[in-house]
């Protein structure tokens, strides 16, 4: 007889099994659902070399503990990278993060307790979701292309705003540069937390790059380093590679400092060998070697979904060709087709995208799929985009 | 003018400030407070060549994103090294952590609402104190060496019984087979939850390894795999180095599910190199290379500080010569001795050790030192501890 164990958190019962269910999908399955890199493009070669030098070099620095923090050099880096003419940041500006989530995990524990408002563009990424779900927050959802937008009375209140401005994740939408001001300025009048979330700023395929919302809140602000509202984070896992788990916040420091306290609750520090790896790479230019090859791959795979996108999707669905990031986000025309319906038809017949109720804090938007094109080759984007076709038939014909 | 900021989360007021103290003394300082192992143990070289080894020989693996729950080679190694003829574990008992700190973060996460139960041993490790801060649980101590204690009434309505078993933190106390049954037949009888948290285990300086917990309780299971209410944590920082920042977990299938759901919005996943480092190294044989080495250091290295402890502290402090761990716990005699403010004073002389109080869940116990041993040499250790006696006698005369 086995007593009843204590019960799990609440939270638990809430969570997706969007990612077990790919997994249980077969062998021959074409994954466009994921926000994965095209294994290709990893630098291997000068990753492994600088993998052993870093070890060899400083032993005592990759092998032992790292201050909570990260290493002083690489905060320093990234103070010296992201600073500008308007934005002075020192070293008390920037946390080492174990990858970008972290970054998530640990504002949520700094910030929220329950029935607190997170005022997040919809639709929101799912890995957001995912870290603030254990303190059940009260989401206000707004939409970047909502004309009607009054950002003040979208932040008034609320813990903290949260925005992915380039490329976002689901949607692959640029926020303009006048949104992006109105926003900040809302942060800065209202003192509500704005972050910027921004893995793939550097992923950008046409057009030139826009400036970072911390950049024009750097600019509002004093003489001294940045003490704004907005907490800019960024990773490494789209600039050289995921498995380092190498991320970054940057802020002003009272937020660095609690943000530090709860790292050291989580996982006491980011390792000094991954610190160590992106240290030198990041010295040694190997973003900036590496990007313009990955960059030209990218926009090939892109215009090659957006190809076979043109050829068998479009009677059901309508989308914009994202001028960067990872994903393009269509949208059914029919109100009522319902695509977490259309995920088991297309896994069904071979493919998989995540459907648009992932990225509804409440989970009801049902009408919408994210679509990758970095991870497949053109050819394979080409039949999975005809697969998913099939599903969609099969789905207005009454299937699933 | 700066508009009110939103107020961060209230357990940011109750965090240690202890680390901080350190970091500020100055460069003479030794330090004798926190847990980190001695640098010239590291296997720089080996580390080096199976660190590119692993980047070129599987770079997908390397550098992509690895599955939430780990490397299924390394859970199944993992599981294999773990089993015992009354255990049986498969891949489904194991999650790889991001080091022994992430395994308490996900425990709290999936077991804890404000106001629940912890039954954990006193003095408790700080760093699981830390990482349950958040979720302002109410604990119930229990003294391991308690002659009059009662498993049952001490684990019945917690959500989990928390102990270090071997050369526990901060006490350096092994604790006996005898307990050791007691608490798991207990934990089987009332369903509650029993966290074995296993650091130093590998780190026995005389006598023989006693019994896991979680091996008695598969013995007291049915014939599946592992079922039972022991979770077991271990990690690679003191079996070979902590810079890998590579931990695990061992428990029954739905534990390892909710915590696996947990990590996935804490860090997404544990990094595939420093994952691939480790298992090759334990499939290498590494640890078992270089640990009778270690074990013959730091047992010098706690003899050492005995002796400098029995010349130079014995006037104040009680203490008994740990069998393992990194550890000496050195009670003081006069229950009116503030180690707190000999904290001060010791900072002064040129020496930290860790105060008691950061081992009190409540704050309040000021009685206690914890010294370490393992990353200074003999000659640091004696003249640490002379300084040591230099503030403890300044305490008594009325100083700080």
């Amino acid at each position: 007889m086995t007593p009843v164990r204590p019960a799990f958190a609440p939270w638990l019962a809430t969570t997706n099994n969007i990612t077990a269910g790919f997994l249980a999908a077969g062998p021959n399955l074409i994954n466009m659902a994921g926000g994965l890199p095209a294994p290709e493009t990893f630098p291997a070669e000068e990753l492994a070399e600088i993998a052993a030098a870093v070890v060899r070099d400083n032993p005592g620095q990759a092998l032992g503990y790292s201050p909570v923090d990260g290493l002083p050099a690489l905060r320093d880096l990234l103070a010296a990278r992201f600073s500008t003419e308007g934005l002075r940041l020192t070293r008390e500006n920037v946390l080492v993060t174990t990858a970008g989530m972290q970054g998530l995990d640990l504002l949520g524990k700094v910030l929220l307790t329950p029935g607190q408002v997170i005022a997040a563009q919809f639709p929101t990424y799912l890995g957001a979701i995912d870290a603030w779900r254990m303190h059940a927050p009260v989401y206000r959802s707004f939409a970047p292309d909502d004309n009607a937008l009054d950002p003040e009375v979208v932040l008034a209140g609320a813990q903290f705003g949260y925005m992915v401005p380039n490329f976002s994740n689901p949607t692959g939408r640029l926020v303009g540069v006048g949104l992006r001001r109105r926003m900040v300025e809302a942060a800065h009048r209202t003192g509500t937390w704005l972050v910027e979330d921004d893995p793939y700023g550097t992923l950008q395929y046409d057009g030139v790059a826009l400036p970072r919302m911390i950049t024009l809140s750097g600019a509002m602000g004093d003489e001294g380093p940045y003490d704004g509202p907005v907490i800019y984070m960024g990773t490494l896992s789209k600039e050289i590679v995921p498995g380092l788990r190498i991320g970054w916040v940057i802020a002003g420091p009272a937020m660095i400092r609690a943000m530090a306290a709860a790292k050291q609750g989580s996982d006491m520090c980011t390792g000094g060998l991954t610190q160590g790896i992106a240290l030198r790479a990041l010295q040694g230019g190997l973003m900036e070697r590496t990007q313009p090859g990955v960059i030209a791959l990218y926009r090939a795979r892109r215009d090659a979904l957006c190809d076979a996108m043109a050829t068998h999707l479009a009677p059901w669905f309508d989308w914009e060709t994202p001028v960067g990031g990872m994903f393009v986000w269509a949208v059914a025309r029919d109100p009522a087709f319902d695509t977490d319906r259309l995920l088991g038809l297309a896994l069904k017949a071979g493919v998989c995208v995540t459907p648009s109720s992932v990225f509804d804090p409440a989970g009801g938007y049902r009408r919408a799929i994210r679509i990758n094109f970095t991870l497949n080759a053109p050819d394979r984007l080409a039949e999975g985009v005809r697969r998913l076709a099939v599903a969609a038939a099969e789905l207005q014909a009454g299937g699933a």
